[in-house]
């Protein structure tokens, strides 16, 4: 297990066997090491060691593209309903933030990457978050691999084919099962949504969200005068 | 379990060894009923066995007051990144949806809710969505409580002393653990953003979501001309 | 001149000679009459004579389709700059709200309706809105009208073909002149903005803009739950 | 009158009888200089005359603050329905491209701003837009010449104690009026909607507007990602 080894503002990222060498001085973490062991440098300064959590993976993954924010995962999460020991399938992997985060609520996620390099490093950050067990990252185009599946409970897409996808939902999808989609324009969301429609699933909607921080100062209240930009849309749709 | 009777757009909801009547004739869920089953009423009509997903819950479970929409579960999940095996407090229970919505995803929840009659709903939600395991309902005021709690990785909070429990957060946080905040009003949200800062959570934010549905028809596409209104603050914070 | 007659929340249409007869009694406007006269019916009732002002034109004006919204008309003026004795091209008409606008702040209307019922309603109420000698409502397609109609200051649009119009706008405007265009679908936006860009026009700019009400109550603020949609893409561009 | 002399892409800003010096040769502003008219240096370049504009205000003007954006602007303008001839009240100046932009529309304008060389650049900037005739500016604090003032079409009002301006506009609007506010903060607005209300003005409503570009480029349409962040509140009352 990939552990984060903390003093005051900084972390580390390390596994059990390895050492860290700041100028706080020199360690090694302990094979056994646990969440909440403090561990001290030769020169006596002291680390505690945390374990990995959901928001540190969009800081410690390595990236090989723009990771989907936080927001958006969550939003998957919620308009799909997807809980543990559900079966998910998931494509594209890019940094692979979302699979990992599946696999850290208990579903078990088989998630597609066309480019291999890509796919190596989700399968390395995959690692990091500690859910190998439970995510697969395949290599691959999704769309060649829909025959052989089987079913699933939920189904996220993040790839330009999407809609190819959609249109095949009625037989990956269990009852009652839900997609997502990720679509960062407008004319990708339409084709997705009409995928959806045509494939008669059902609740089908695309939305987009739009965020804005708060800024409370003592001079007053009001939105940030410097929000957060459009991510992407989302369509959902669910097999009834 | 529960589970759900589907036959066309109809749905009922039922527990093992109860029986449906409907114009479609009379059927008795026998107790090992599982989901995928297809059961047939003595007129011979198929009624299919679902289990509860998410997104049932919206429309099945006995309702106390507003629930939370599954959007602003969604962020809550995606911006705290809790996990299967976290345990979370959560305050106020109210219908009961992100409680189970927590349960599903492997968390143990500590719900407060302040009304005997709303906690009694609850349970039986709770008990619905199969959770019961998992979501322990208590009745009373969670700041009262406070001190006996112990440590946990989450706190989500929907109550109007929200702030109190959040300047209380450093004590009852794991360390990297998250706060999830829901606030329907602006002076609230003030109140606890400033109670995390005074706090000294880190990455505190209070954010709002607006969100569109698009409309996609032939003669063009569009934001909703009726969207979806405002529905709360979110603050967020950790301990790092 | 029209003028409104106000007594409490009632307020009635009439022209200078009109009668009015209420369940409050007889009166007939005299030939001379003034804002700010007091008028009385034979039962002794008073009414107040008031001017129609913009916002009046939005709840009196004959409607021959959804009239633009003060804040859009707003955003055209704010954007283009229009201003008093400019010439002002606009189509299409419609009810008339924007044009009567525009003269009502002492621009010079030339303003395309192209179906003739339509464009008979628009110049009754540009009539009404007092506002005659500065807009003048011509029946007919704009684009078959572009070669003879000289140089305009800025060009305002709300028609399914602004593109066409948008095109020719190098010609059509004179230097520093600026157009705006009202697109309801973001494909015919998409249109406008690449027409201007092939146009060489400068400021190119395409902007949706949400607006919420806000609700201010004892228990405390918060955007509306219930706000206004879309209305339309506004874009704009300027030859300099 | 103030003239742009333009060159391509550069513009400079002369009156008449001044003097241009670039590295594109010297040339004098005639006295009886006209927009349209070409001017040559004794280079031999040459740069056209042209008036300046509503939106060359925001580029030109000599700023003593964040001045009003356009879209602001026009929504008062679109929202008051102030037009040619209305007297208006605004308060305070600033920068004074509010009250320009009324100046220019054809009002009639008294602006108050209470420090004295914030005063005398507005006085600049009002010269500069040519609208000296119909646009006031006076040094001092609007609450206290509120007796003295006369009754007003419009008032428009961005300062601080705008409340204290709202709660006497019973008083200062003609019949049929409106006045339009704009608060950076949503505590400065809840003030200004609550004076509204209790001053028994009517249409009472703050809004808040969010805009946002559209990138349309050859993958496919979005909004920004980069959007404008918030502005101000706007409040809106009428007297009727």
């Amino acid at each position: 297990m990939t552990v984060l080894l903390v003093h005051g503002d900084r972390e580390y990222l390390r596994n059990p066997g390895e050492e860290l060498q700041t100028d706080l001085g020199v360690l090694t973490v302990p094979e056994d090491v646990q969440p909440g062991d403090v561990l001290a440098t030769h020169l006596d300064e002291e680390f505690t060691v945390r374990r990995l959590r959901g928001p540190d993976l969009f800081h410690h993954f390595e990236r090989t593209g723009a990771p989907m924010l936080p927001r958006d995962i969550g939003l998957v999460v919620g308009e799909t309903g997807v809980a543990a020991g559900d079966r998910v399938l998931d494509a594209g992997t890019g940094t692979g933030v979302l699979a990992a985060y599946l696999g850290r609520i208990g579903a078990e996620v088989v998630t597609f990457e066309r480019k291999e390099d890509f796919a190596e490093v989700a399968r390395d950050n995959i690692e990091m978050a500690d859910v190998a067990d439970a995510v697969e990252v395949r290599t691959g185009d999704v769309t060649e691999n829909l025959d052989e599946l089987g079913e699933f409970d939920v189904l996220t897409l993040d790839t330009p084919d999407a809609a190819e996808v959609v249109a095949r939902a009625p037989d990956l999808l269990a009852d009652g099962g839900s997609l997502g989609v990720y679509a960062p324009f407008v004319e990708s969301a339409r084709d997705v949504e009409t995928a959806a429609r045509e494939s008669n699933l059902d609740d089908v909607r695309t939305m987009e969200t739009i965020q804005r921080e708060m800024d409370f100062d003592e001079r007053g209240t009001r939105p940030s005068t410097s929000p957060v930009g459009h991510t992407g849309y989302l369509t959902f749709a669910r097999k009834t």
